[in-house]
């Protein structure tokens, strides 16, 4: 009998819990899910024999303590900046926990102590840090195995809006957290490209953007993310001359973005005088020059060219970035505001489908020729419970709990699924659940 | 007797030591001053009779307590990140402090302790901040004196090249902390145009300057600084349609350093792969796009279309940019490798002389007209040692502490000098070294 702690039931929780009661009575395992709702957490369970749901409040460390002590193996859906108190608790208890987000400096500082205790600090097995991580390893591996050198790797991801639900100007819609859609990309991107490093600053970023066509898909436009070059050490590929993993959009929405970009809307660090009086009109008008008579239309155009595109200034337009219908949100910042613009335009309506695609592309060199493999994750939600989100985020997490608690994973400590032990029976597995890359492969030149 | 501890002997304390020097017999003066170089200190000090130098750490606490015990009076001349150890040292032990530096949280957060024990925290009494919080108010107090309402203030200070000095082509040199100059405008600038709020990102601040001709000088620039809106309250006109407080420079400076804000080279937050091997040239192209057979020349043309203006191409020209000669700086970030580059190329050369104009504008209703008064200041330094930055930023400090010892101070705690009984006195004092304004006044329309 392993008893498993699910903290956090939103919505990237649905998968991971369907397959922990799923797989409950076989392994004759007990789930607690805990939410800071009540009702979400027993949405979750939905009456399942083997499980309970309760409220939990990761304030309450009395709470914390007993839930942790309850159970063999803690899985967090917490939003990731909570994981390192949930972390620090079962290390102390000597219980095994598991997440989907990036390894935190909190979480690496607990490896030895982990290890010490005997227990295992899963992280970044969900989607992207995840499943990015296994499929690349995998054919990283086979490719070094044949004797082959991989000279470039671009691997990019984009959380998106299905095709059969695409019906607005944006071809997007939120399908995780939108402050993490407005903040995107800030700081500095930072990769390497046929041997030359590259620093493309944020306010660039959505005007240098690298257009793709994905299998039946048709185009879609990359930005890189911030880091890039660390992977090279996580992936062991430290001599590799490309190495870009980005961001996809569809094609059209970097170039609307970049108007965001450019006026100062996406800025989080400073909050706007009278925030919670400013129409959206205005709030537009705030990070254009002072003109006595222009309009904020005319000033904009001038000021941004790119508004002058007919394309560009429908997606604004549709937003209603131009009526003068107040935003209310006080204290705000801009990113706030524009968020707040954002969410009611680009939610996911109750038939929507979100799609998640993933492609890598490899370049080795192998036997005087240069090969181009290409393997492409095409997903698509079942629904707007189980979304393609929590289909890629919850099923490789519920693999590795199983595999944890069936004594199929030996380390102990910070672990991420990047040697094959791991990444093979997990890949293997997730195709049963239609998580499946296409391959192609070409020899170049 | 009083004795006045001059802590820092740099170049901005040439000045302020003179004038202590000067009025130290008369005034039975004994002044200690201390640098990390003991050589600079005694420079600054001359075998003169009152005077003695010493070697100084500030991270010497010992040192530190024994050197504030001594005296009356405290200067802190050091970076002004230092300043808050210093007061916390007086404050401590009952001993006055003045800086030419903007009030920090910590010398905020000492007020009551510094009131209690009768002590006075003198701040911003430098140039800027310093002469343009006194020459501004005491404008804004004759207005409202004579019944005129302040409806727009506009405030600009450069500290710049002198016109007979002025010979590379970016009309500058750099002729205070060159760090503070590649580092300048980061953050977003907050005014207020008119009665509208108005914000402006770093990555816009540059394309979006003000002209302004000056006296006899001919035309200057100018970008607006962060935080424009916290003047309201300081200078105690709140109810104000326009206040913009901004930095001047010369006509095509900033088209020209606005590339390098484009490209991302000012950025401070992160260090560059193997830094110290890149050359000028390739410092550069680690900010352009790779192509796998277009010249950096081409690259940059392309992408900062700004630079095909032969001005702004020359400029970049000039510093060495597309040269491939080592920067030779290890774990650098962009803004230091870009300073590095600049330096020696923007060096103030042994005969030249510097120079620091302010202009306030006033717009003003009084009796149903429309005022527009405008102040200006302009001054050139004497040599290399007695800068214009020097005069300004050291003799009001000197005229206040002379203030201060004398009893024509009576305030304790934290003290900036935007009120009469201050401002008064020491820009009366400082026409006689040759800091004066000069008037104008129209009315509009």
């Amino acid at each position: 009998m392993s008893k498993i702690l699910v903290l956090g039931a939103g919505l990237s929780s649905s998968d991971l819990i369907k397959y922990l009661l799923d797989h409950s009575k076989i392994l004759g395992w007990t789930i607690r899910v805990g939410d800071i709702s009540l009702e979400i957490a027993r949405q979750k369970i939905n009456n399942h024999p083997n499980a309970e749901a309760i409220q939990f409040d990761i304030n309450n460390n009395q709470q914390l303590h007993e839930e942790v002590a309850w159970a063999n193996a803690v899985i967090s859906m917490l939003p990731a900046f909570m994981h390192p108190v949930v972390a620090q608790e079962c290390v102390k208890q000597g219980k095994h926990m598991l997440t989907a987000s990036y390894v935190s400096d909190t979480m690496k500082s607990l490896h030895e102590e982990a290890r010490q205790k005997g227990i295992a600090l899963l992280n970044e097995l969900g989607v992207d840090p995840g499943i990015d991580h296994m499929s690349a390893m995998r054919i990283i591996d086979e490719i070094r195995e044949k004797g082959g050198k991989l000279i470039g790797f671009i691997s990019n991801t984009g959380g998106l809006i299905a095709p059969e639900s695409d019906n607005n100007p944006w071809n997007y819609k939120f399908t995780w957290n939108p402050r993490n859609v407005v903040l995107a990309g800030q700081g500095v991107a930072q990769f390497l490209e046929n041997g030359q490093y590259k620093y493309t600053p944020y306010h660039r970023l959505f005007s240098d953007v690298r257009k793709y066509k994905i299998l039946n898909l048709g185009e879609f436009e990359m930005y890189p993310n911030r880091d890039s070059l660390k992977y090279r050490e996580i992936y062991r590929i430290e001599d590799i001359k490309t190495i870009i993993r980005g961001t996809l959009r569809r094609s059209g929405y970097s170039k609307a973005w970049n108007v965001f970009v450019q006026l100062g809307m996406t800025d989080d660090t400073y909050k706007m005088a009278n925030s919670e009086k400013l129409t959206k009109r205005e709030f537009l008008n705030s990070f254009l020059p002072y003109h006595p008579t222009d309009s904020v239309e005319q000033k904009l155009k001038r000021i941004i060219p790119d508004t002058q595109d007919e394309g560009v200034f429908n997606k604004l337009k549709w937003l209603g970035l131009f009526e003068n219908e107040p935003i209310g949100l006080p204290n705000a910042s801009p990113a706030q505001l524009l968020q707040r613009i954002m969410e009611p335009k680009l939610a996911l309506e109750p038939n929507d489908k979100d799609m998640i695609v993933m492609q890598h592309i490899f370049d080795y060199e192998l036997a005087g020729n240069k090969h181009r493999k290409t393997s492409t994750m095409i997903i698509i939600g079942k629904d707007t419970v189980h979304t393609a989100m929590s289909i890629t985020v919850g099923t490789p997490l519920a693999i590795a709990t199983k595999m944890l608690l069936t004594g199929q994973i030996k380390e102990r400590g910070v672990i991420v699924p990047t040697k094959p032990n791991l990444y093979n029976p997990i890949l293997n597995e997730l195709e049963n659940y239609g998580v499946k890359f296409i391959e192609e492969e070409v020899i170049l030149k």
